[in-house]
């Protein structure tokens, strides 16, 4: 089989992140406004600009919900049309005005979020989390076997890949302190996850299968978390102010479409599922991610490598128990995977994880060690799924740590 | 002093909710489209097509979001013309052909709801609650005095007074199985809460004194829960589908303005606040609360009777805490208070308390016995602030508990 090409040269399938075959869908600007675009190549095509074949109105403001809206066929209609139009030599001459050099444009939030909810379905993580703070014996939940555990985000946190994240306030409270301060969070880390992007709504309760169906695409996130603000918050109610700082996305929605070789399935189940939980066919995917910590302005070191098929509950599967209570899903809602982590230390999806609660600070590169985020810190997270001959990529998602704001006057004692 | 009145004969003060003292916000539809209303009396005004004094492309949604964007002098400059239209007869002959009569419209959700919060705020609700669960003596979580405990519930879920609400399925176990089953609720639930619309947005941390002006105006919040989900859910993250299942509010959004004679101070501090969440003044209001179940067409009894008063944390105070990661707020997001329960039996604001978690069954005017909510039971929450002479009210809050669907094929075992 003779593995498609497009015309765009620097698109050649094997040499970069953005062949015909990926076709990630973002929103740009150039300097003359805020567009929809496809990355190709080095290049964003400019997507409402040519004869893209679906109603022009879905491209009139810039943010893919509209036509996540338009659901599942169309869908499939656009991505057929830019693959003809990219790859026939015949269409070139229509097309090439409309390339933008990716080098000369701001890549902004590529969709409207409607709600956020973040899971922690990764096996790997809730047994590190869980052996930190309970011991080895009780490391998983009663319900982790059970249910995809999962709780309600701040959608007003999410933002694109490149904003800066600032250090936090909140309440802190020490083990030998009686009370509380307010503090900046001395404890601020990283969480490597992916998100999924609902691009159809439901009413009632859907299957697995259904829920699939629904998921538009998936970008990389990390749910920048404040362990320090969390250990004093969260019982009873969970986390609200850790994880309301920020949340940041990378800017390419890769469709489900352009991901659909590299299903993989969920793990054995250690316990079987409730019925309305099981899948009808494999909900991952085999997609490499890594995450690189490069002190301000020094070299980065790669701290973590793992891959999403280490999860133990799908998106599909997350989904489908965020609808059995009844629960309404709109479009553009965003829903976090949970932690990546792998089986081994090299894995680990947090620096949590990675410096085990502070005990074992990580080496940089640069010669540094990280216990957890400093100031001036860029993270980045990286993800490829690596087919036969070509790569889909997912770019940067990435942000730089700027030092807590100084406290305004009326916060103050 | 006079009492203002309004020429609206049904709107005189001291016999009704909605005398020139309240002018409450709300979306009506009286069968040709749904349009933005004010109550007055038995009447809604059609404010649209009045000479309001606002630009008009705030109207031209039926929500009350743009009005809200508007800001604060600009809802000033609504109500002191509103109140001028409706209480000068010079205005009656252009005013009174845009008054519908309430009777004949179907009231809708007033605004659209961005993100939704919900509080643990009650002093009485978490400490009965915690006695349940943990004995008297650590029934206050340790973090309770100090933070105003929240967690992101889902906007999808809010629904407009008369909806009807599914009782919903979803995991539970109880204390003596080994595994969870998949299967109605049966210990769904109410929480009598008042609802905070935040009305303005923000970035960055803010003060109780600017969250008080950031806030549009207040409903009554019925926060359905399923106990028994939320008991094998909810730990360590919280509540997730427990929660999902619908929360309702009542249909008008009483203003801040018309609020403001009714002000009360927070309870003394049992802990003294840090000083992010210490008050300027008084933030809370005293607004008489009564909770009304009524057997499917049956009569029905009043459950409990208590006061927003009771709360020990102000929405300003939550709203404050909300931004104190950074966290952004926008015009639409929707604050639920917490639980409100006053500090005797009678006092109680849901079924868990009433009922002492199922132990001592309420007995209702109908001979029948409550400990959770049963299909058909119809639950009205209902508030009040007696002013001298008139009285500002919520409208109903209401909602009948339907039957659990049935379980689709895929669901079965």
């Amino acid at each position: 089989m003779t593995l498609n090409q497009s015309w765009v040269e620097s698109a050649q399938a094997n040499a970069c992140d953005f062949p015909i075959q990926n076709l990630p869908y973002g929103v740009f600007d150039d300097g003359t406004g805020a567009r929809m675009g496809v990355a190709i190549g080095h290049f964003v095509l400019d997507v409402g600009r040519i004869d893209h074949g679906l109603d022009p109105v879905l491209f009139a403001e810039p943010a893919w919900n509209a036509v996540m809206a338009a659901g599942p066929e169309a869908w499939a209609r656009l991505r057929a049309r830019l693959t003809t139009l990219l790859s026939d030599r015949a269409h070139r001459a229509a097309v090439e005005p409309h390339l933008v050099p990716m080098s000369g444009v701001r890549l902004l939030m590529p969709f409207e979020v409607t709600e956020y909810t973040d899971f922690y379905a990764g096996r790997h993580h809730a047994f590190n989390v869980g052996t930190m703070f309970r011991g080895a014996e009780n490391a998983l939940p009663p319900n982790w076997l059970s249910i995809p555990i999962g709780y309600n985000g701040r959608a007003s946190s999410v933002v694109v890949s490149g904003t800066p994240v600032t250090r936090p306030w909140g309440q802190v409270k020490g083990p030998d302190e009686a009370l509380p301060r307010f503090a900046p969070s001395a404890r601020f880390d990283l969480e490597l996850e992916m998100g999924a992007i609902v691009g159809q709504p439901s009413r009632g309760m859907v299957s697995v299968a259904k829920a699939d169906e629904m998921i538009f695409g998936y970008v990389l996130l990390n749910d920048w978390s404040a362990r320090d603000i969390q250990a004093w918050e969260y019982q009873p109610l969970g986390p609200f102010q850790a994880k309301a700082t920020a949340t940041t996305i990378s800017p390419w929605i890769v469709t489900k479409a352009a991901l659909e070789p590299f299903r993989v399935p969920t793990p054995d189940r250690e316990r079987p599922l409730l019925p309305y939980l099981r899948e009808p066919g494999p909900m991952l995917y085999d997609i490499g991610l890594e995450v690189a910590l490069a002190p301000d302005g020094k070299e980065e070191t790669i701290i973590s490598r793992t891959s999403y098929r280490e999860m133990y509950y799908s998106a599909a599967q997350q989904l489908a128990h965020h609808t059995s209570s009844g629960c309404s899903m709109r479009v553009g809602d965003l829903l976090g995977s949970g932690t990546i982590s792998g089986p081994d230390k090299e894995g680990r999806g947090s620096l949590l994880e990675l410096g085990w609660g502070g005990k074992e600070p990580l080496t940089l590169k640069t010669g540094e060690t990280r216990s957890f985020l400093q100031d001036g810190d860029r993270l980045t997270l990286r993800g490829v799924a690596q087919g036969n001959g070509y790569r889909i990529g997912f770019g940067d998602c990435t942000g730089q740590i700027l030092p807590a704001i100084e406290l305004p006057d009326w916060a103050m004692e």
